[in-house]
């Protein structure tokens, strides 16, 4: 259960392309892990079409609840990259050609090659913090508690490294895997067991089923390291009553 | 912009291991796909914690907004499998076991393996019609446009096929991939224009940036296969017009 004094975060990913399934969304898993070791929960993850009325809900919804949110994708130069103008109206501001926008992009290209349709990634919500892109030099912009991310994975993570002193977070979230061939209703309820045993540490059940072979992946996340060492201790030796195998285990760098 | 006629759906992903992004989501490509053949539009998708509380929230927001909703993940034996119980409390009603899920368990496991721990995925919401799982015995169920489905995506797939006398669609929906050498920045005036020119069918512009190459993949979606055909080609004559190439072109089966 979220923690009311938690740090949390919200990602809306924006594309038609992700949500039909067609572009494999790669953006979750690299905020994901960044989250966790800034010590951010990322508690929710939205897709939503490149529509306008969407975009505005769906972001004004989001900043609400959550501590921060990002967004990645249609921060481009098509008629489809609509994101930059839809959080302008859910902030209820203009969005301007910004200047330091127009600068950055300028030196990213060479001479003659600032086209109009390279321009209009400088328009900007008006009053937004700019975030610096390294790689291609068209940048995302800060609202209050909200960043606005491209969509290409290499880019938008370069961008939100950048960002680390922007986001306070808490002590980093660690996570260890115990892979198991026991089946999950064998170990059911000795895992129900271990969880009440251990409520600060986060237990899931994962089952995989695939090549035929049935078994069980067990994650542990929590903030203390050594609780969870104690949890995975536990559970092997829960695994090993069962007569099952703990067939790997990944514990946190 | 969607229309009001419009069959849509929304699909909720519960389960920490895929909001934290260790877990790679399979079921968003292949019910998104299952969705445009039938021509049911997925607009959004929600990826949320085991948090109760997040469940019946986000269950009780979708299902008023969407035709359809379907859920997958968290319908196993395990403790932190609380979809039923949470959907169940999401429609006020309780959670009972279910004779006919029982007996689905039944047949499927050999005697004396139907165990306490597995019976568990019989304890089903009261009213629920049952989605038969012709993989591994253990139903998913309906509650009014609600569909809950397990998380293990070739049983998920099975047990979707099965849904298809269940779900109104409409038109199939089609799409036609165009692969450009071209910079998006370069083709974004002309493919607005043709945006303009062609209402009906959604034009989406994706750039890639992978291994020092540059280029975008246009994406032609709707349901008139003539219409997009004459989209996609008047798309590579623009192409052509830019001396750009089209690197694949990939039309609706």
């Amino acid at each position: 259960m979220q923690q009311p004094d938690q740090i949390t975060a919200c990602l809306i990913i924006i594309g038609n392309e992700i949500l039909s399934g067609r572009t494999q969304d790669a953006n979750l898993a690299i905020i994901g892990k960044k989250c966790d070791a800034l010590g951010i929960r990322l508690t929710e993850t939205r897709i939503i079409p490149d529509v306008e009325a969407d975009i505005v809900t769906t972001v004004n919804n989001c900043r609400a609840q959550f501590t921060y949110v990002f967004t990645t994708g249609g921060i481009g130069p098509t008629h489809d990259d609509i994101t930059a103008a839809a959080v302008a109206r859910a902030f209820n501001v203009e969005v301007v050609r910004n200047e330091e926008a127009v600068d950055a992009l300028d030196r990213y290209y060479e001479p003659g090659f600032l086209t109009e349709a390279r321009l209009k990634m400088a328009d900007i919500p008006e009053g937004a913090r700019l975030i610096d892109n390294p790689v291609s030099g068209a940048p995302g912009f800060q609202l209050e508690n909200v960043f606005v991310l491209p969509g290409v994975p290499s880019i938008m993570e370069a961008m939100f490294d950048g960002l680390a002193d922007r986001l306070v977070g808490g002590d980093p979230i660690l996570t260890e895997n115990v892979l198991t061939n026991l089946l999950e209703s064998v170990i059911a309820k000795d895992l129900e067991a271990l969880q009440e045993k251990y409520p600060d540490v986060n237990m899931g059940s994962y089952p995989y089923f695939r090549k035929g072979k049935l078994g069980v992946n067990l994650v542990l996340r929590g903030t203390d390291g050594d609780r969870m060492n104690d949890a995975a201790d536990e559970l092997a030796t829960v695994i090993a009553g069962l007569n099952g195998k703990v067939l790997n285990r990944l514990s946190p760098a």
